[in-house]
């Protein structure tokens, strides 16, 4: 941890309802241990990501009582902010890591056979460690466990969330007033995130796709110039205190040809209807359909290839996910992408991207830049 | 994959190769099948990263024949590049691409019972989904399957890395030729990661520490102004197509203390040692213990309190690890760092890093920045 991410009183306050409140999930679902390598998770329990490395580094989080830490001797001093809260278990270069998780777990709630939630992020190498240290154990994946808790963003969380994505469109706003004809994909790209970066985000991350490439949603951008009658994507964001923003828009380089103008309109209109179909008690799967409905009017139905939305946060796809099959009702305090596409194969696609806040009585945009089709040089 | 990273035609030569090379270990080990998720593994063995996301996407390589690859279909467009040599496995935003992988798996060696090695950095939660799906299996971790192959370099991995740090180097030295005293560690830091940057190197990583903050070996920088008197330590890399450069100097601003300038002579002696010690056929163990003997002789063993070095290549901790209890031999082709350091309490740190290679005949270092106690303004 640098000093920077120091925890302060307020975020230690922050740290101990959070292990309260995994504790109390953890009563309700039969949980035992909660183990979390460094990862967004432990960002959004302790306050700090940890350093992920090949030595094991371990939040052990019992079902009741005070939560232990594993960790690499010569990384342990970074932990001194926390030192009153963790229990720390310091190993030595040359000892069994896995020995001392298995120890410190046998010694809690479940003895021996314990039910052992696993943090998604933890790699698999660590994970079959632990199974081969703690035989009698059951494992449970993490991010069901902590899906109710990070999901349902706090006030301040809000706030950085709101904050975040304003900085990022005002990066696009200055950026998209100059052409981009000319630039290859990867140029147009690093204007855009040095404007971004300039506003005080975190780096994050960015795609950009022109002409035919923008039909595959992935593509990350390359060496391809960016010419006349082009559409132009980007996809991309910054962080804020580890919060993220994620916003994508479509432009066209002169004129668009008219099947693009209509397609376009339909996305848009799909990103709208996602918008108002938003509202607590509502299925995540609800919102997916609602922006789906409008393309399959408008006869893109089979051209929307992936889901409406992923939820936003520490993590740049985390709960809720907007997709068919999941009827998990929204929250309040849920955030979210709402990027309905269009993608034509060999020609063009479309995505247009928006993070939404649920509040109280709907949906609320945390993004502001234009979604107007716009026409740049 | 971005456009930049397809592979050409004498990459897919090395593909088929490593695939091969990968089998042939399986054999050797009784393993029916490897997993790797987006990973520098994967990269190793397919020439991409791959795109890591909660969504699975993993190459399953039986022991005899064809690899195949299960991806999300909005992906597959990525893997085009490949077509001709993974049997493609897409699947709808709607499916269980656990299951998927379980049928692509029990249709081949092993069954319904496989022993399966899974890639280190496979995220946790993906394993366990596939745990569940094929209950019949038995894991095994994917690292000590591939360390084999990744940790003897060839000749085009060799040149990389020795590429690496030689522009590392130079960026150092433009770096240094500045004054340090005013600048906070992240200014300081941010500096010279632009400098390498600058030589067309891909961001790296970066750590910064100054003063007492010196003697924790993991602080990562902060906003401590540097001042006159201070120990500055600054350890870092960046990439040239994936692989790593880490090297790690020490300064001093102004006048150093006397016992500073012992400490400092005798981690150089450290290095030293160690870099004599390296020759094929050496143990691992044996390394770290050179240099440790240097630093024991003249007061300073307890304070060592790392390993001496760690391989490098597309990852930036890999085998072999240099240390006590690591009896692997070494081989012409590895390339680890030589980095012995010496940490005094509430006083500073010192460490002086090179990239190493073994040769036939001994150690050759890759990195040549001046390790001489350098003085700066």
């Amino acid at each position: 941890m640098a000093e920077s991410d120091a925890p302060d009183d307020q975020s230690l306050m922050t740290v101990a309802d959070r292990l309260r409140r995994a504790q109390a999930e953890m009563g309700h679902q039969g949980i035992d241990w909660l183990a979390v390598g460094p990862s967004a998770d432990l960002r959004y329990l302790l306050g700090t990501e940890g350093h992920l490395s090949e030595r094991l580094s371990l939040l052990l989080l019992p079902r009741e009582g005070d939560p232990a830490y594993v960790v690499a001797g010569l990384e342990a001093p970074l932990l001194e902010p926390l030192r009153d809260r963790l229990e720390i278990h310091a190993w030595e270069e040359t000892e069994d890591p896995a020995a001392l998780v298995a120890a410190v777990v046998r010694d809690g709630p479940g003895g021996a056979t314990p039910t052992v939630a696993v943090a998604d992020e933890l790699p698999g190498v660590f994970l079959l460690r632990l199974q081969a240290a703690l035989p009698g154990a059951a494992w449970r994946e993490g991010g069901l466990l902590l899906r109710p808790l990070r999901s349902v963003k706090d006030g301040r969380e809000i706030a950085l969330l709101r904050e975040a994505a304003r900085r990022t469109d005002a990066a696009w706003e200055d950026f998209i007033a100059r052409p981009l004809s000319g630039q290859t994909e990867m140029q147009a790209l690093a204007r855009l995130l040095e404007l971004t970066h300039a506003t005080g985000l975190e780096p994050g991350f960015g795609h950009c796709s022109s002409g035919p490439l923008t039909a595959s949603p992935h593509y990350a951008g390359g060496d391809r110039a960016i010419g006349p009658g082009d559409v132009v994507v980007f996809d991309w964001g910054g962080r804020l205190e580890g919060y993220h923003s994620d916003v994508t828009r479509t432009v066209v380089v002169g004129e668009p040809e008219p099947e693009f103008v209509r397609a376009y309109e339909a996305t848009l209109a799909a990103n709208e209807a996602a918008l108002r179909a938003v509202a607590p008690g509502v299925a995540c799967e609800a919102i997916d359909l609602a922006a789906r409905a409008v393309l399959e009017d408008a006869g893109y139905g089979e051209f929307f290839i992936h889901r409406v939305g992923h939820g936003l946060g520490l993590s740049i796809h985390e709960e809720p996910y907007l997709v068919t099959g999941n009827t998990l009702p929204l929250a309040a305090g849920m955030v979210f992408s709402d990027e309905p596409g269009v993608y034509l194969p060999g020609r063009w696609g479309i995505r247009i991207e928006d993070a939404v806040l649920c509040t109280d009585t709907g949906g609320e945009r945390l993004n502001e830049a234009p979604r107007e089709l716009t026409r740049v040089g």
